[in-house]
């Protein structure tokens, strides 16, 4: 893409009441803007990274079994009440002209297990799981942390029926292994922990996905050895490593990334979700439900991808590949092979953001080059090219090197 | 995918109560379900569909240097007050907690104007385009025509920002051309008309893209010829072909699968949004919008491409390129050689649903895989590998022909 293009601009002073870092270098760098607290656009930077994250959830969902599905968000009232839900204080509720009542999806129990009712009769039918990729309302009063806690959210999340307890169980193991690569493919496996948590009020338990972060609004216990962690909410039941009974680290600050939860018959029972089993009887069906907010781990990867010079995207979810910025000359061959070069690294099929601008000085251009945080910058100038060459610098380390234009290929996805 | 796998089933017994032939055939092959009137989910195969048209409509945004955003679905009040768009009957109203209030956007004009506001502010930021696929609430009392008129539903709009009229209506005319080709890619081109319709309050016309079919809600009358056609609602003003001047057949049903409109200041005024003109005065901003709904889309194609015996997809927008049908066997090489072809195809990137049920008939499978309608049909059977073949047929054709596995790649994309 051409950074002449591009509408949005790089914001030399963010929104004052803008707390939360995520927040601040995501709209500095032109990735998202606030309509309001909790509410944001996503512009071309930020849907490019939200499409990535998006993308690698759905191959891990994929890859586990998941068939994809795409539910509303308008849910009709009458559905909480079968689950006792309707009361619930973070719902949006609306109407219809006729005085109908809905109430806005943040989360679709009540949607997927009439869905799944309609379709699943026997055992032969379980075990089934449907994901969704889907935005999620929350009645937040006090939404803040930028990404981390919205009113307005895309979520990936995912529902499993199984016949048995036990087959649940291991199903549920199978998830949170894909979990585990999720936060790895998207750069934040070094810092996230999966953690022991309470339930709420129908589970003793759940199990959540915390990434240390000094931002975070949650405080865990982490066993490097076993790569897990205690929230502080359960810290009185599992003093030590509830998997290798060691000592525990910390307290440590955290957020929350994802989420999976043993919903058991809790919502099957509600619906009279039943199949036949083997021996001809209807027996009730065992659930998990399993989110991962994708603007939440968007802003996840920004609150610790970063330095005092702006974001550092990991490639896995950066908006591109390469940075090519083109250096002004009064040589116009300088810009017609500047142009050359984008053409044949796009065609090629590199993913290339080209900083293609008369009007900004190399200085400005760098500056703003490292608040955007693309993986790698490639510099062209009527330097670099006496040598037929670039100047190649990953954008987290501080030396570059020139490489020759023929080569680039090597350095760069 | 594995047909075995694939959560839904055929609908023997389609809703009762549902009296569109888009939505009936569409639930009948778990395409859709619905969860309210004009509410719906979209299940494997619906999506599937769902996200070939959303990638149509993208690439030719994208051709027209439209730039992808995704804004919020929740809008404050106080916007649509500025736009004296605030009791309009079509709105969903919501609110916060305490009580902050916001309606449900069936329409981003109130959102993308603030936020072009943000960036551009000289002649030289225009002009420019943006664009969401996104979901749209719309309090409709009467919902009904399956997908033609929902409640809620995904849209792609996109709105231009220009320096001067005439500039604007260049745009217009690249982006009619732009959806033309949209209509056609999705299989319905030789169905749908560039129609001149009536504009609303702030504009005396606007332009609908209009597409033949009993079940329409509209009447137009047609120029061959020309390709285009005038809504009944303003056939007053023109008794003639627009164009031509040539005389209109009609009158005709049609429903409306696109529109575009000329916003002029309306929304540019009510927000104050100005630029920097080259002589440094600041001028009023012309705008316009053209939308798309997808699921009207989907179920335009639905309604017209079908026979007696169900769907027919135009393989531009179809689930899948090829079914895959195995017949049961009990010698167990024929389910081994029909599992290999499935996995070959899949590996060399052709999109195939692979029936797979051991517990289904010949006539069963072959009545289901027609009221699903994946363009092309390839049995595979004992008597067809007795040749090293495959019975190859075309959805919409009458006769199969025997085509020997190592040359299918000749007839299927």
């Amino acid at each position: 893409m051409r950074q002449s293009r591009l509408f949005t601009k790089i914001e030399k002073n963010p929104p004052k009441d803008e707390e939360s870092l995520n927040a601040l270098l995501l709209e500095r760098g032109g990735f998202i803007h606030r309509l309001m607290s909790g509410v944001y656009s996503y512009l071309p930077l930020g849907l490019l990274v939200l499409k990535k994250i998006e993308q690698i959830i759905r191959e891990e969902m994929n890859a586990v079994g998941g068939q994809e599905v795409l539910m509303p968000a308008l849910h009709p009232l009458e559905n909480y009440i079968k689950t006792g839900r309707e009361n619930i204080s973070d719902l949006f509720h609306t109407a219809l002209g006729n005085g109908s009542k809905f109430v806005l999806g943040q989360s679709h129990e009540e949607v997927v297990v009439p869905l799944v009712q309609h379709y699943a009769h026997s055992y032969k039918d379980l075990p089934l799981a449907v994901y969704q990729i889907q935005t999620k309302f929350r009645n937040e009063l006090r939404a803040k942390s930028g990404l981390f806690r919205g009113r307005e959210f895309p979520m990936k999340d995912m529902y499993s029926f199984h016949l048995t307890e036990d087959d649940f169980e291991k199903y549920y193991d199978v998830v949170k292994k894909a979990y585990i690569k999720i936060f790895e493919r998207a750069g934040i496996g070094g810092k996230t922990y999966f953690t022991y948590a309470a339930g709420g009020t129908f589970s003793k338990f759940s199990h959540e996905f915390q990434m240390l972060t000094p931002a975070g609004e949650d405080t865990i216990y982490t066993c490097e050895k076993c790569r897990i962690a205690v929230n502080d909410e359960i810290k009185d039941v599992h003093k030590n490593c509830p998997e290798c009974g060691g000592a525990l680290s910390g307290p440590k600050k955290a957020i929350e990334v994802g989420n999976i939860f043993p919903l058991k018959t809790k919502f099957s029972g509600a619906f009279g979700l039943t199949v036949k089993n083997e021996e001809g009887k209807e027996v009730p069906v065992f659930m998990g439900c399993y989110g991962i907010g994708l603007s939440r781990l968007m802003g996840a990867v920004a609150e610790v991808c970063n330095d005092q010079n702006g974001l550092i995207w990991p490639e896995s979810v950066a908006p591109f590949s390469v940075h090519l910025v083109y250096l002004r000359s009064d040589d116009k061959n300088v810009r017609a092979e500047a142009d050359k070069l984008y053409e044949k690294l796009t065609v090629e099929g590199t993913p290339v953001l080209y900083d293609d601008r008369e009007d900004k000085s190399a200085g400005e251009k760098f500056a703003e080059s490292d608040i955007i945080g693309i993986p790698v910058r490639a510099v062209v100038s009527e330097k670099t090219l006496k040598s037929a060459s670039v100047e190649l610098k990953g954008r987290g380390e501080k030396d570059f090197k020139l490489v020759k234009i023929s080569e680039i290929k090597k350095y760069v996805k």
